[in-house]
């Protein structure tokens, strides 16, 4: 397998701490998205849709979407298991990646990518022009403080986003937290159940990857 | 289990429809949307991100996100197979249902939430009022296009969306098509395997679901 990445971007660390918790080591390949390589054609040929992180199988079908790679990554190395372990859990662990994906990660997205200047025509991820929504910058803002708060009252009453145990779900939301952090979004002073746990999960050495 | 419904909304509609691929009748509570039922003390108590679909397991824990809710039926139900059979196939519907979502469903949601009267302040589902933004509403127009397009091309050298097997990505798919329709936007007439594809699903029992 191959795993084409990008150092500086939150969605391909996503699979690298994943890798890491797993202790799977993958040869990889580095995207210089600052100077566009993914809009080449030799990328396109690996994800027509211009992104990063892709997983290229043995077989040479390349696989894209961080939940897809972390999902075939834990049929092939289900220990330690990311996804829970019973199906309910595995359920649990969705719904939460999901609700991480879309009130944080997405409305992160959307905070950066219509404020940043080096992406004013390139409001999306992906092969086609936008122009940037400034309105859609400051509702992502407004965004990601709830999910903040979201977040914090769901660890009030559990160890992990998902439970009583670490899950790719608590990946997706440490990444979120950290991606915030370059727009100025700290933990809010009043979450301390977040702030308790993005303490813990940034201290495993998987955070580092 | 208990299903929590509303027949008229797109994303409940994605889990009726691998309900009735899988042959699963379920306890079905309708929730009223139109009246904002979803806002109410009792069903914030099954769902605080106030939406449906939700599933009520036996155990009592409620799951939403339609992409947990199906993975979870699959687990439980594995036949007939409606996530691939093998790892690879398995995560090439997961990233064309990640890709449908993305790129064609959550489109669709900010082109119709964004514009339609009865929205004003909500133009994004949950408990959190958000106002309008129509540059987003006509940004998710283009996309809307734009995705119907990009599944044309992978429909030119597949039958379903994810290979040569139906699987949840399509029923994904149909349902952002069916939903497009709702705003006027029709499957382009320069795209023939989408409307080869679209005609043969919607033929499909579970298509009335």
């Amino acid at each position: 397998m191959k795993f084409y990445d990008c150092r500086t971007a939150p969605s391909p660390r996503r699979v690298r701490v994943f890798l890491a918790e797993k202790g799977i080591e993958l040869e990889t390949v580095q995207v210089d998205l600052g100077s566009g390589e993914q809009f080449s054609a030799a990328f396109r040929k690996i994800n027509p849709d211009c992104v990063v992180p892709v997983l290229e199988l043995d077989s040479g079908r390349c696989i894209s979407e961080v939940s897809a790679i972390c999902s075939y990554l834990e049929d092939l190395h289900p220990e330690p298991p990311l996804f829970g372990k019973s199906a309910e859990e595995h359920a649990v662990v969705l719904m939460w990646n999901a609700r991480v994906e879309q009130q944080g990660l997405w409305a992160m997205a959307d905070a950066f990518r219509n404020s940043s200047k080096a992406l004013a025509n390139n409001a999306l991820p992906g092969p086609d022009s936008y122009v940037q929504i400034p309105a859609l910058a400051e509702r992502g803002r407004t965004r990601v403080v709830r999910f903040m708060q979201r977040l914090d009252s769901q660890l009030a009453d559990n160890r992990y986003v998902a439970g009583d145990f670490y899950s790719v779900a608590d990946i997706s939301a440490m990444v979120t937290i950290d991606f915030a952090a370059w727009i100025k979004i700290p933990v809010p002073d009043d979450a301390p159940n977040l702030a308790r746990w993005y303490a813990a999960v940034s201290k495993r050495p998987s955070a580092s990857a």
